[in-house]
């Protein structure tokens, strides 16, 4: 089954995946819910994806595209998910009755604490035993999808930070993953892929600093080369302190986000953040956020920023910056992100200290 | 000296004030900063400022510019000052060595705190025995320089809360400024006057959510038209809210924000904040700032956001939406405005609990 990928997901993520795989020789299973078909609607008439972009531009057929997740686990063992934070939850859910001992989930991103989300539903509902979880820090690709049944890869990331939970699996679910993409990059655990997840510190920061030009705008506004001015980037660059304080605290390195965006092929070498994301051709032709309901600000704050400022304080590292970008956020919003969102507790840390999480993120549970 | 009014600064407000104050019938000595005497110097040839606006089209000469403290103070014994919140320790310093116990010092406004900070200067250097200080809760007018010489008012507020320091002494300041302005009501002490200050509600949340733009465009941006959208607007009414619990705190009237724009004649009554600051005339023609080295940020920021955040920590009262609108100023200027603005203890209040400030208040100094 090791040449067998079931994707989860038929977004910009899943769709460049998809295309990607098969032609890497992969047999690809599409699967996208039910509840929101109309999505793949048009690709299911003839399973083909058109594909432009870095990685060229060609008709790429899959294997299958479907709606009924019982299908979806059958046909592989790996099970690659590419979708959005806040859908990880239901979605476990959805895997729960299908799921095999054999099955190797890969979340492609983790978005912050992704595979331990998952692997508390699991184990809680008796279904752990043997499923292997791990994540990336990162989609493997920068894309957007041109159309029903197309998707332009723009990057395909030179880093993909790995990591299994347990970790105890680290290097067999790399050896699975390195064949798929030869980018991956085997760190300590999954709290180390999710503490490299760039999105909470260079989304909700600018959305919220140009939150009345986006309203007003209705997205006229183009998220980095309008929106990450020199002070905002100073704000960007501050959370990602915040952020490398953590790091440091469980042993990890802390890769500045301005080597990280470089190591993955996002920016060039430069000195502030704020060339960084101006020098970057990646960024450049990306408009911003339409309006404040946008992933940029609803995923990345309660799922990213909330599940890092929760860590640290629980484990005493101040965080004033992250806060205050939730505070407003929620404020903003009229929504309570700091109760809402993705806390040390939801990723399965609660009553433990640091060095009890050191060891569950090694062995898992029991 | 009753009819004899020393007003010191010649910004918006100083000159609108010499020229209305001209007008009502005062000798007006008009005073400005020698450092910054380039201001003033167009002015000094003619002693006449041009008034348009709401309180007419007219050449008014006034009796005296200077830039000479000594004669400034000496001229009159009301001292009217229409500075901003950073100038109000150096002025107070520069008018040490001439103050007599007949000076009545008039902060229009107070800018969160002014009479307390000055009077606090004035007693720690052995000059407070008979001063009398006293302030507004706003500037009496809304207005903008048109030139060297000339100044237009936009409106004449119809609301000015007062009081004086130490509060024993309101009916005596009352008894002269009403004169000057009818519009003047007498409300508890110059903490209930420095929490109706409008600014920190209106002016810092705004610039920061739009902090993106305001940079990247050069200020190409109104304020309150296209920087304050229904989502900007909830953030400044939870601003509004959180300074309503200190205002409780202390028995003064919670007057919202809204309730408080229509009785200065500044917005139209309306049920929610966005739409007050939407209907407004007075507010709709004003541009953003130019940068972020904006008094809407670097004034209301440090001196009003701090000041109230300040009392609301000491006293129990949480302000989560105003420390993070502080945090992320700070971050945007990288500057230390928690450390470096104004706080609880510069106001006196230093070793106080709520009765003691109270009292304090009151009875002032011993």
């Amino acid at each position: 089954m090791e040449k067998k990928v079931t994707i989860i997901g038929a977004g910009n993520g899943g769709f460049a995946a998809a295309a990607d795989l098969t032609l890497g020789g992969y047999q690809v299973t599409l699967y996208h819910d039910e509840a929101r078909k109309k999505t793949v609607e048009e690709l299911m008439k003839t399973n083909t994806i058109e594909l432009t972009g870095v990685k060229g531009k060609e008709k790429v057929k899959i294997y299958k595209v479907t709606t009924n997740m019982k299908d979806a686990m059958a046909e592989s063992d790996i099970i690659m998910s590419t979708i959005p934070a806040y859908g990880q939850e239901y979605i476990a859910n959805k895997m729960l009755p299908y799921l095999r001992k054999e099955h190797k989930i890969i979340l492609t991103p983790g978005s912050t604490g992704g595979a331990l989300v998952m692997a508390k539903i699991f184990y809680e509902k008796g279904k752990f035993d043997g499923v292997k979880i791990a994540e990336m820090h990162t989609l493997p690709y920068a894309c957007r999808k041109t159309s029903p049944t197309g998707v332009k890869i723009l990057l395909e990331c030179k880093k993909l930070y790995f990591a299994a939970f347990p970790a105890k699996y680290n290097e067999e679910m790399y050896k699975i993953v390195k064949k798929m993409y030869p980018a991956v990059e085997l760190i300590k655990d999954v709290l180390e892929t999710s503490l490299n997840n760039g999105n909470p510190v260079s989304h909700p920061a600018p959305v919220v600093l140009n939150a009345g030009k986006i309203e007003y705008s209705k997205g006229e506004h183009y998220h980095y080369r309008e929106g990450i001015t020199p002070s905002v980037a100073r704000v960007n660059q501050k959370i990602d302190l915040e952020r490398q304080e953590i790091c440091k605290l469980f042993g990890y390195k802390a890769i500045d986000i301005k080597d990280r965006l470089y190591l993955m092929g996002y920016a060039p070498k430069r000195e502030t953040l704020y060339e960084c994301y101006r020098d970057s051709e990646v960024f450049n032709p990306l408009k911003g956020p339409k309006d404040l309901n946008d992933r940029y600000l609803t995923e990345d704050t309660p799922y990213s920023l909330v599940a890092l400022a929760s860590i640290a304080h629980k484990l005493g590292i101040k965080t004033p910056v992250m806060d205050s970008v939730i505070t407003l956020a929620s404020a903003l919003k009229d929504e309570e992100y700091w109760e809402n969102g993705r806390t040390f507790n939801d990723l399965g840390f609660e009553g433990m200290d640091l060095e009890k999480i050191k060891d569950f993120l090694q062995n898992g549970y029991e």
